[in-house]
């Protein structure tokens, strides 16, 4: 089977999963906060950098494996909004964004695809979470599809039931405004088997697995 | 950095890491009841099976990451003792051997070495840990060693100080017989740091990482 999972989703003891507003200058508006403990080990992995393999370093490198395709949002692709601009924008990555898949991005303005030479591809749409996810299924060739935020996109396909796994992070900080993973989401937690761990470093690790019916 | 690893050793609340002899229909010993808790999910990683991501399986899945080879004792490849029969061994997995790198054997005995198909190869050595780590570093090509095992091998190369990461899992049972990972071993704790969790499962992990002088 072919899983829809949600990796490293960081969220603020108040729910914030991301700031106000996305600039060029902050990708994830105001909440730079809520990614300081996240030094791109999940794109790295547990090998290749001295540093020590943690509990969270450990966890967080479950992120690539297995996964064929992801879907996310404009606001992670760019600052961008309305009509594409003429700017040559190829994502906040360069010429190696950290995916190696193809990564279906969610947009109302129709732009052509994007390819690089590591794997990554950017294939926009216009798309309910449905069918974005039909298309990246399609795009991941039998692996599993990650979607991997901003937090209104995960909250779409939260509401659309479409989700398999989610690990989710709370990071232990307050930021009082941005964007709120829970809302419209009431009573999840009942398609949910939930486990809970804390980590010495403050953030706490939830593992949401879709509730079977046994 | 090239790293010494050692992941998802399973011993026993009274220290054991195997039984006491290993038979071709017991390739632990006695000590079955150490790996019940272990389904195979280092091989697989979290996808490609249907059973949800708990963090027991999270964290088993960092196994293979950036390993370019490995290090066993005989006993982990075969119950065979003294010089080798000509009987056709290949070691237990026939010819799917789930490493996929080459694996430099420990035996006082010598055997041209084998491979497969599948990337694994097994390099037959009479070495002390330090020379067997030299040719394990040599074969992975800059990628990370891990040592795979059985106990005394693991006892040996902590004796030797050459491990940089252990990831060890105690399951809660009891054996009373076996081979102890710990003989031998007191005021190991002093050369690393130690971080702990538990798991839903009853199952403890703990991620041993050399102190830096720092």
């Amino acid at each position: 089977m072919s899983k829809v999972r949600v990796h490293n989703f960081h969220i603020s003891l108040d729910g914030y999963g991301a700031g106000e507003t996305v600039t060029l200058d902050k990708p994830i508006g105001d909440a730079g906060g809520l990614f300081a403990p996240f030094d791109g080990r999940f794109i790295e992995g547990v090998d290749a950098v001295d540093a020590p393999i943690t509990l969270d370093r450990a966890l967080t490198t479950t992120w690539g494996q297995g996964i064929g395709a992801e879907i996310m949002g404009r606001g992670k692709f760019g600052p961008q909004e309305g009509e594409w601009p003429d700017d040559g924008w190829r994502g906040w990555w360069g010429e190696e964004p950290p995916f190696r898949t193809p990564v279906v991005v969610l947009t109302h303005y129709a732009r052509e695809p994007l390819h690089f030479d590591n794997g990554t591809s950017f294939h926009f749409m216009d798309a309910t979470p449905k069918e974005a996810l039909a298309r990246a299924q399609e795009l991941a060739d039998g692996k599993d599809v990650r979607i991997g935020g901003g937090p209104s996109t995960i909250r779409q396909f939260l509401a659309a039931d479409l989700v398999d796994f989610m690990h989710l992070v709370t990071v232990p900080i307050t930021l009082g405004t941005g964007v709120l993973l829970w809302e419209g989401l009431d009573g999840i937690q009942d398609r949910f088997t939930v486990e809970s761990t804390a980590s010495a470093s403050g953030l706490t690790h939830q593992f949401w697995n879709r509730a079977t019916n046994d």
